[in-house]
């Protein structure tokens, strides 16, 4: 990874002098009014965006992707639930009536701090220079494999869409293996691994199950999906550990239920392509292992020269400020955000990230206003997981618990109201009353891409 | 690609003795049934086990994929109209009521005639070896590059939905690159030549010009979108060689009103990554190539050890038996079949191939009741090709001739009728009424595929 070069050593493209923060930065009429650049186009970035929609600064939103990604349905693109496209949303669009942003795809992958310069990479090369007057660091988080052998070259991950698409290509690939070859099955093509008990993990092993049991039994015969095995390995001796007894009582009953078998107490400590080995010393045949148990920074947080701590994240002052580097804001999963007078963190979901977004974009137009920052407070809005049909478990403020079918509609409900474009959630809408009503799940292709097909 | 070798040469995993024609099959219970194996779920492979639905035979499709692609789609895919999903069907998911098909995935690499054996290839290694009692070969066209200099290497065709997705991943990168760098611009990377001008050409070319003008407009400056160009290339000197005059010249006046440049009598020499050579001298500054004016069988028909002829495809009889080989048939594009009595092909359209695939089954269920074959005769369904919004030309039974809108609504409506799966045909319509409604495209997402992310 590239390190910032300070001062005047950066050379992009066609630039030819010494470039100055501004002049570079294709900006089509020049004007005075302060540039913010988000990195990121999540939950936090796009608050950000919003939030400063009608304030005098142009707004530059930085992303590797054209696209904004809705993370926590990702499971169901995994699970053949949904298409890539209901859970992504164009950049572009989403910023389309808002007249001062722009959009640049690409890695940042540098800083040079003195210039307030960021360095941009793209697949056909570097981009001009990217200056700025204030930074907001949204980039969220990437899958933390802990230095397990074999986990990151083998493991699935389910932390960007491409993550998603390469786990459905693989679920299926590995039916059609088994169905082509019956031999296969003692070698444990069909039995899925899945790492890490919280959320994520509990959602794609209870999708996953369903998967086999009503829509892939129809597909393939009974010799396969009766050799279909999900094992659910976590660490810890339960099961969502952010959730309180029932809730995690619940999310055991409802996998068990579902063929999830369930292990407690162990972790991974290697993984090969045919095998997982846990620290009991228990081996699993298993040509899959879907990593759910662990994130860190994304690799842009050890790009900007900045102090980093748990999670390799960027650790931030309560005003969500960097330290040091005056007008830059880390905000969402890439931030280790202090709870005002508590020895704790803010908790990375996704709406902790919105709320960081408009904070720190308040803090931005304090600071143009000469007035001072102020202390980030999060609202916490509750927690929930979904383990399958009509079962999931909600813990919402005022100490509302709700389990079962009531707590799966209302987990529809709201990732139906959160999720970004009024077309992402009528394809969702209907994708889900689809599969509802059918038992089926449209989307089960393994689909490649070619660059330039022969 | 692989030869085919006779007799007992061939090993398959974990096939130790040498196999005989159906031992090796994974038939789970044996039986005396006759064994079909149709190559290809294309329209012309599906027709075939349809028909095949209530006889006493065993079948088995082959295909490289696990879906069905809807062919005539696969521009809007590539313009960001539909989902890959939208026009893609599991073809387990088409005959799951079938109770006498099973579906393999793999690639057909060579054929024991003597044994009746087809030798199988998946991305894990070869299938065991695929006996036949009866082959119905329908694997269908790719593209002929006629061996123009870089057009393999670098043109961009449209017989595959990876090389539509590839083709929507490369458009909206030239328009991200060229809005981050607007020194591009002179360098033709929004100059989208299209080559061929029959039915797909006339397509994408009038998809490519409204996705630029209606919708990545409102995404892109002004700048941008007043730079991009399609340059759509047609050797002879009208469009639509197939159709009558006036359609021509609807087709060409309904282009030019899009902002199309159509250049007739001229054809493609040579490409390189910036430009497109022309036969006349004319270069053209461009980073895009889509080629739509040639197929050629499937590799398929050369690693079968049978006579080709036209286009590589293999040469049939007037029962679209292929000569030599008994028990074998070809259809679809994969087969030139000859129109009885004339100096003439079928042509190579979808209802050609259904109807093809449905005599094939029936001449195999005349065989096996030791009835003599019969002649393939086409039934014209007419030809239709779409503009865009509101454009089209059709040309149907008894001299029915429609141009504009009345065409298009046709040309929509047959389309929805002749997708597979009723999920698909809610979803292309509800995805067409979006677009139409509101001038926009969904999945204009540019995504890739990791098989192992890190």
């Amino acid at each position: 990874m590239h390190t910032a070069t300070a001062g005047c050593g950066w050379s992009g493209p066609a630039v030819g002098a010494c470039p100055d923060r501004r002049s570079v930065d294709n900006v089509d009429e020049p004007n005075e009014r302060p540039h913010v650049v988000i990195i990121g186009a999540g939950f936090g970035g796009l608050a950000a965006a919003a939030e400063l929609r009608d304030d005098p600064v142009d707004i530059t939103i930085v992303d590797r992707a054209n696209f904004h990604t809705f993370l926590p349905l990702l499971y169901q693109v995994a699970t053949a639930g949904l298409n890539p496209a209901d859970v992504a949303h164009p950049i572009r669009g989403i910023v389309q009536r808002q007249g001062n942003v722009r959009v640049r795809r690409g890695t940042v992958v540098g800083v040079d701090w003195e210039a307030r310069q960021l360095e941009v990479e793209t697949e056909a090369g570097p981009l001009a220079p990217l200056g700025f007057d204030h930074l907001i660091v949204a980039a969220g988080s990437t899958a933390n494999f802990f230095g397990i052998p074999g986990a990151a070259e083998l493991g699935f991950p389910l932390y960007a869409l491409d993550d998603a698409t390469a786990l459905r290509n693989h679920v299926l690939a590995c039916f059609e293996a088994a169905d082509a070859d019956s031999l296969l099955l003692d070698s444990g093509i069909l039995t899925f691994v899945v790492v890490g008990g919280g959320p994520t993990g509990v959602e794609v092993a209870g999708a996953l199950a369903e998967l086999f049991s009503h829509v892939l039994r129809r597909d393939f015969g009974a010799l396969e999906v009766g050799h279909a095995r999900v094992v659910l390995v976590e660490m810890a001796e339960s099961l969502l550990l952010n959730f309180d007894g029932s809730s995690q009582g619940h999310a055991l009953d409802a996998l068990r239920e579902r063929g999830v078998e369930v292990v407690l107490g162990d972790s991974v400590e290697e993984v090969t392509a045919t095998e997982v080995a846990l620290s009991s010393g228990r081996r699993i045949a298993s040509h899959t292992m879907v990593w759910a148990a662990g994130v860190r920074a994304n690799d842009v947080a050890s790009t900007l020269d900045v102090d980093v701590g748990r999670g390799g994240r960027i650790d931030v002052g309560t005003d969500l400020s960097i330290p040091g580097r005056s007008h830059a804001y880390a905000i969402g999963d890439i931030a280790n955000v202090p709870v005002p007078g508590e020895e704790a963190w803010v908790p990375q979901l996704a709406p902790a990230a919105q709320q960081a977004g408009r904070h720190a974009a308040r803090q931005i137009r304090a600071r143009l206003a000469g007035r001072p920052t102020t202390e980030f407070r999060y609202r916490d809005k509750g927690i929930m997981a979904t383990i399958g049909r009509r079962s999931a478990v909600a813990e919402l403020p005022f100490g509302i618990r709700l389990s079962g079918t009531l707590a799966w509609f209302a987990w529809l409900g709201l990732h139906l109201l959160t999720l970004v474009g009024f077309r992402n959630r009528l394809s969702v809408f209907l994708n889900w009353a689809w599969n509802y009503a059918t038992w089926d799940r449209g989307p089960r292709l393994i689909l490649g891409t070619r660059r330039r097909p022969t």
